[in-house]
């Protein structure tokens, strides 16, 4: 395996510190780990290895000599970095959205569709982090019998929207545990003791913005362009990792059985199905680790082709950093 | 309308005491209330109406000159005392599940199947809290065109498991504010910042006891033997008012603007359906009031005929108190 030089973009937010842990977990043969962030971050160490890195400045020149660049940046900012990455010849693995739906972009996630990245133009999109989680729940499904149809509900953590969210949660937490008054900022509404069906922006047709990248980007990724999902985003008072409750309808009925044993196979997953010894996917489970919890498998009461299932993971891990971090794999064994 | 001697058989619980707390809201023609509980409660004074009122214990003999009773105790106590509640002439109405799919039992939503409830023969059920609320949300879109089948995930407030959930939860959000160790005894792990997908106990088919009411419960109250629904029924760290997102499949395509008139127009509902203004159902905005809070209502893309939409309401209101003392407003009718 060659040696890579790495930036990670937007290092000092929640999934740029996960990737730089991540990065020193997988061993990668990194020869230069490059920090970057905005001016306000210049300085700020941070640990890979033993070593504390000191934060760069992000800016149009930053990127020369690296070879691969995760970014964990808003959309804004990776259009406004990404020519200036792909310029200084690095390769981008982009966790903003930005590129996601872009026909000359792949999407990946390596345990699915892994060929995919090696038709980058210079930019890897990282998909949407409960809809990896999903998807790496039914793609060995989707292997027996093509999906035609999901129907799915999400339970997100508040860190799923960046590293402001557990402080919000746990500020209202101690606020109404000393009857002071609560103040929200990185939420629309009250997040303790609450839920808000709210993540994103809404469309037209009543969906949410992340409730449409469920059906679309598991289009792209599992190459079903027909494929339809009706999704349900709810954010709940929870820190961390994602649980998604999908009922999924294949072209030929897939037994429970064959479902389970498919999914203990399943690179990347753990299944979780043992309702007498209550073990079930919880968020308790799937955080700080890398692996997808799929249990609770049953057959769809409503439809003879149809499979309901409940899985969690970690969406700061396998849902961002991780599957970032292992594209940059792919891209070493190229 | 007469006056009634009414019986709360259970009035330390949380049911039982918003039991005596929406009987007072109501103005019922009381002229007796009787407050029921096990020995250990005997004496404890609730307040009703500005007077102290004593429970007294629940034995064979302490339902004698009472009217109607109601039950917020457990199945097998439910299953004890019905003989001699009926022997002494009284209606039971009963909010444990011990007689809902009795065939000579009414399971009775008095905006939805009122007639039912005069068809008893001396007990009358209440419906499950999640049932309750679901179905109130979808009952005018049933008068519309009739429900095929629904795809339903639950996000349940920890006070479904009883006054016992809330200091469950509290206590382990505190014990972990202060690093201390947690406990758990009402739930079958951790519930701060953690969701179980385990409410009832499993069945041969791996899905609930809690997630079937769903479906048969419905049936019974609809009136609608075939209808089919797969539920995941998941408890959440909140205290109190259960939330459902709910895909429903009608015999015919109904409209979004449709549905959202005939919700707005709909008896126990409010139409909190404004995207635009962050308005939508939380548990927040359903609390501590009896209305079901119905909105997010959008096609479903999975089925020409089916709509999707999100609801919460408070369950020991809606989802059993006032349910039950609604039914008791019915006999009085009579």
């Amino acid at each position: 395996m060659k040696e890579i030089k790495i930036g990670v973009l937007g290092a000092t937010g929640a999934v740029g510190r996960e990737m730089v842990k991540v990065l020193a977990e997988r061993s990668l043969p990194i020869s230069e780990l490059r920090l970057l962030a905005s001016e306000k971050s210049v300085g700020t160490k941070i640990n890979f290895n033993g070593n504390a890195v000191a934060v760069q400045k992000a800016d149009e020149n930053c990127f020369d000599g690296l070879d691969i660049v995760l970014g964990a940046v808003s959309n804004e900012l990776a259009k406004k970095f990404a020519p200036f990455i792909t310029k200084a010849g690095c390769v981008f693995i982009d966790n903003s959205s930005a590129f996601r739906m872009d026909e000359n972009t792949p999407l990946v996630i390596p345990e699915i569709n892994p060929a995919d990245a090696y038709k980058h133009n210079g930019i890897i999109a990282n998909p949407n982090c409960s809809t990896i989680i999903t998807l790496m729940a039914v793609n060995r499904l989707n292997a027996i019998s093509p999906i035609r149809s999901m129907v799915v509900s999400t339970y997100q953590a508040v860190s799923g929207a960046g590293a402001g969210g557990p402080t919000e949660l746990d500020n209202q937490l101690q606020a109404i545990s000393n009857g002071k008054k609560i103040e929200n900022k990185v939420f629309q509404h009250q997040i303790a003791y609450n839920l808000i069906p709210h993540i994103g922006s809404f469309c037209e047709n009543g969906y949410t913005t992340e409730e449409m990248k469920m059906q679309n980007e598991s289009r792209k990724i599992l190459h079903l362009p027909d494929l339809v999902v009706s999704c349900t985003c709810v954010r709940v008072p929870i820190t961390r990792s994602h649980s998604i409750s999908a009922n999924v309808v294949f072209e030929n009925k897939i037994s429970v059985e064959e479902a389970k044993t498919a999914i203990k196979n399943a690179d990347g997953c753990v299944l979780a199905d043992e309702p007498q010894n209550n073990l079930y996917p919880m968020p308790l489970i799937a955080s700080d680790q890398n692996l997808v919890y799929v249990g609770r498998i049953r057959k769809d009461l409503t439809n003879e082709n149809g499979l309901t299932l409940f899985c969690s993971g970690d969406q700061i891990r396998k849902g961002a950093a991780t599957n970032a971090v292992q594209i940059a794999e792919l891209l070493l064994t190229e």
